[in-house]
């Protein structure tokens, strides 16, 4: 972690220069870093165009687990922020990635349990790995007493043998019959990942509960925490590595949240962290926390000052 | 807390009947000490009978909020239990005792928002306590965008204003909307209440989730603990002492689970506290865990051995 001063860039144009210069790679967080809400912040296209123009990679990161990465490039479209779908790293995707190319699944166990909405399961498909539960509408009942009776015996009408996996990401179905299913996979030694951890989801001002919500019955449970594949987890640094294959000295991480975004920059060992203060982070945050940004401006667009 | 070596009574008539004698007030857990499952253990009923014949007051006390005391005493007529609706304690009846009794809401804060079941608004209707929530069957739908609006800006046909107290259990029909009302009402002042919190629920000898799992994502999402008014808690201590109005020192707690059933007792400073080997907690548990019980017996119908 480091203690020093975070550099002040705003309307330093040789300073700003300077910062652009170190790095090929940007990763950024979104919400509180491009836009707030369903509002884009002014000046946030031109500065990706300024640096995409200088020949930066752009790299849009995000714990979003509900959207696929196709979905979350028509959410970029809606907000008239160019990208294109290679450029966005979602959880649901980070989390795709990591079934498919990093856990050693048995032959035998290769299907995952989804507690989560439609992006998890379209990420799942274009990795060839199989899944149940997720959308499923059979799945949005209430338990039977012979629910009871089946999942206590493991009977396969009801608990798929093949299970290896359950990913927990934002279910806004969740329900008392997914989280008793949820746990008797875990409990029968399937491998328990979580999208993200996030406890909460802004929306329209206000929180509600996020992905790390629908772990939490789960984690009280088992007393056992769940692999979490969203920031601040470093196998989501690893999975966008793996991806564009940069050199971490010459990558920065852009964001609003000193826990999450700075975080995950920090302990990714990456040559620059940037923070804004346009999102959930104070100054004050920024200055004299425990996990320090590289530099930080008032807001994103405060780059065009370098032109 | 004791850590002196409880004392074996199975087989001993004499210690049973000194035993038995130093008590006017036994508290009974009952799943795992009574019964199991649907299943009433020999010598339950006879065992009742013996300390009933000699003046003592029996009372059963659980956690389980899904039930009514009326609806309990169904079930213990059911297990062939005599029994009747005042020697009945449950997480439900605790729950609204305290909230009619000892919680002083303001005049126009009176009103409680229920997660759970039929059993919970039973009780606070005994009591004269207003609720919503529940199970309305209204709250069983998905947020729609328009919801994120209202509980954002509070709008009374989405937020109740009265609202003073979120009282969580078990709820078999838990959904996003529910914990997202439950949060936004805390989130605005209202008393954090928890029946119990128990994480899981034993049926057909598997786990299903518990009360303590339907609070774990507002927990999470809050940072913060509820006051819960079950078994190990002393608020349900001090609710069944107000009822019986008995001497501490002459009560005695019987329980299969060390960490529950027995903690209850030896932080309640009750004069005894047995443990019974047909649930939970091992004989290890017992003669070596940090909290230990005054006596133990093999199973509760040992105590038949004192006639």
């Amino acid at each position: 972690m480091t203690t020093t001063t975070p550099q002040y860039l705003t309307g330093n144009a040789a300073a700003l220069n300077e910062f652009i210069d170190r790095f090929d790679v940007f990763l950024f967080d979104c919400d509180g870093v491009l836009w707030s809400g369903d509002h884009t912040f002014p000046g946030t296209v031109e500065t990706l165009e300024l640096l995409r123009s200088r020949g930066k990679q752009v790299v849009f990161v995000t714990n979003n687990s509900t959207k696929s990465r196709a979905d979350y490039k028509k959410k970029l479209d809606g907000l008239n922020i160019p990208s294109n779908v290679e450029e966005i790293f979602s959880s649901s995707y980070s989390a795709s990635v990591y079934i498919a190319r990093i856990l050693k699944l048995p032959e035998n166990k290769r299907k995952v349990f989804v507690l989560g909405e439609t992006g998890i399961e379209q990420e799942l498909r274009n990795e060839n790995v199989p899944f149940i539960g997720g959308t499923d509408p059979a799945l949005r009942r209430d338990l039977t007493p012979e629910d009871y009776k089946l999942m206590a015996k493991g009977d396969p009408s009801l608990i798929d043998p093949e299970v290896g996996v359950v990913l927990v990401g934002l279910d806004f179905h969740i329900n008392y019959l997914k989280l008793s299913l949820a746990f008797q996979y875990i409990r029968r030694g399937a491998v328990f990942l979580a999208t993200n951890i996030d406890s909460t989801l802004p929306n329209q001002g206000a929180l509600f509960p996020g992905a790390g919500s629908m772990s939490a019955p789960l984690i009280m449970m088992l007393g056992q925490e769940p692999i979490a594949l969203g920031k601040p987890s470093q196998a989501m640094m690893d999975a966008i590595e793996g991806k564009f294959q940069f050199d971490r000295n010459r990558a920065c991480m852009v964001g609003d949240r000193i826990n999450t975004d700075i975080r995950f920059g920090v302990e990714g060992k990456l040559g620059g962290t940037l923070a804004v203060l346009t999102g959930v982070s104070t100054k004050d945050d920024i200055l004299n926390g425990p996990v320090r940004p590289v530099a930080y401006v008032d807001k994103l667009s405060d780059f065009l000052g370098a032109k």
